[in-house]
């Protein structure tokens, strides 16, 4: 089953023009596909974590852009086409501020734009379409190579806890934290998982035990206020996480909860791992304070689920994501490797 | 408003034989009010959380007592009357493992019993409604004297960070962690509470929230997760929680994710406080591993909204309780007053 551990369809991908993603919200309980053709579509799809995961929204965003392209009137000049993709870019841009994968993924889209603008609009649309395909194969290798690179920081009999969902369903398919457990048991290893159910929108309850239960590795679901006392118990040997944004010295903003995880790993002195393609990568930024922090709507808390669980009013803090100071991991596993502190150095090889 | 800071209402209370609960399940959309007769009915309340808190468990039962013998047969003889009551305090017992207020106030019952045991029925009757009362008068007088020693550790312009709900709809009417914000308000102290939601029956987020908001004391509902955050961003200078049982040692069980957030509290050194009547110490337990910990139903956490929210025959990890150790324990506030380390001489005090 090498190669067939994660997902058995893809996260994101192209149909006749559309960009057709797996609705996240629906899972666990239903598998729905959704097309996009108009870029507000798309948009509010981000917006709205139907699709989610960092180098997922990346690769979505990328496809928008060439569905932007292949939408446009069948008349309009190669000058007229490169407006509508830079405008699809420039609005996709917005959708969430935090996972920079989205802008670098835009950036090479918009690169691609302006190397065809001398082209005809059936080169340049193809140009679009082929830069998408070229970002989301390319994410795939990557995946796989950090599961190679990540798989063997397990050890047969491990607990491995992990926050959020950073597996197939947040990438093109295969995963980066999930990549090293998809990676560890292609290698014939036992272990088993703890999947944080990450509140407000329960990634983990909802995505990450659907795939491990899927590709045939034992977990088990708890609540996020449960990781301190499983690791107290010792059923935790190591703890990885994905990453939405890495700054320069390795500081790694990743969905809200990760920076306790990793405090309470460092309490009872489990590793703490965050794994992530290069595009992860923000090596402008200095230090993780720089990075954007997007705020949620308190509803999510507040009746995420299909009733009212808090008093109509109540105040609400919800930032969708934290940053974990880099002092806390102990590696950051990229497609190149095990970039190990001090980041500031590692993260540049 | 002293001493009107938190309920207009009981939340256990006495109504014509039976043991009346406002039923915490259906809060915060509803405020309704449960009679129970029956052993078994009150049994079921207490299992299901209708009624929780540990010294509100503890009220509860020693009234589930009185209700027994107040609805045996009126012609019962003394004997048959204390055996009824007896048997009912049997089975309350079992009702849920780790509260030691639960076994205490059954204690009290079962010693009011044998006080009576040469009485008329009706005097049986009396005794043990006059010992049910004596317990809900008394813990409101314990909370009242919490709230009043442990108001001081909230200076103006505090954060204050409490888990699940240790306020009035855990005790008589009054709170033990939300007696202190109670009096502190009464004291004209401006502060506000970080609420974790305390998932998976979020009890933070429909109780805890529901009773500051009532009592005018502002308060932020934040998911379990985001507690770390918070402390981060200096948002918060004090942690304070309820207690389910208390051991010789200081070792403290309580909801499950407290262990987590006296964690997050020592590496922010953010002070962790525990507040409880002294009757939730067991001073027979050496320390806080000989404990029983309840673990719930996987249906609390996998479709504890109303719809599911993880793949059916996922497996869950769900204990109710933690147990967190003394050294991350700044102080027990009790009636008494505020216990310091080392507490296996302070609590005797």
């Amino acid at each position: 089953m090498t190669g067939d551990a994660s997902l058995a369809f893809r996260t994101v991908d192209w149909r006749d023009g559309a960009v057709r993603l797996l609705d996240q919200t629906a899972l666990p309980n239903e598998v729905v596909f959704r097309e996009y053709r108009s870029v507000d579509g798309l948009f509010e799809a981000i917006r709205a974590l139907r699709v989610r995961g960092a180098p997922a929204i990346g690769i979505a965003a990328a496809f928008g852009v060439a569905s932007a392209a292949w939408n446009a009137p069948a008349n309009a000049s190669t000058p007229e086409l490169a407006a509508v993709a830079r405008e699809a870019a420039d609005r996709l841009a917005r959708s969430r501020p935090t996972a920079v994968n989205l802008f670098w993924a835009l950036d090479r889209m918009r690169r691609a734009l302006e190397d065809a603008r001398n082209e005809s609009t059936s080169e340049m649309r193809k140009r679009l379409l082929d830069e998408a395909n070229s970002i989301l194969e390319e994410d795939d290798r990557l995946c796989r190579a950090i599961g190679e690179h990540g798989s063997a920081l397990i050890a047969d009999g491990d607990g491995v806890l992990t926050h959020c969902n950073a597996g197939g369903l947040a990438t093109s398919g295969y995963g980066t934290a999930l990549a090293l457990m998809f990676a560890a048991r292609d290698a014939g290893k036992r272990f088993r998982v703890y999947a944080d159910e990450t509140r407000p929108l329960l990634q983990g309850a909802r995505l990450t035990t659907w795939e491990l239960m899927r590709a045939g590795i034992p977990v088990t679901l708890i609540c996020d206020n449960t990781a301190a006392q499983v690791m107290r118990e010792g059923r935790v040997q190591l703890a990885v996480v994905g990453a939405d944004r890495i700054a320069a010295n390795g500081d790694t903003a990743n969905k809200i909860g990760t920076y306790g995880v990793a405090l309470l790993a460092r309490a009872h002195g489990i590793p703490f791992y965050v794994a992530a393609p290069s595009s992860t990568l923000d090596l402008s930024l200095e230090h993780g304070g720089l990075i954007p922090i997007e705020e949620r709507a308190s509803d999510e808390v507040t009746e995420g689920f299909g009733r009212r669980t808090a008093p109509v009013g109540v105040e609400v803090y919800s930032p969708a994501f934290d940053v974990t100071p880099a002092e806390l991991i102990a590696g950051i596993i990229t497609e190149r490797g095990i970039h190990r502190p001090p980041f500031r150095e590692s993260l540049k090889s």
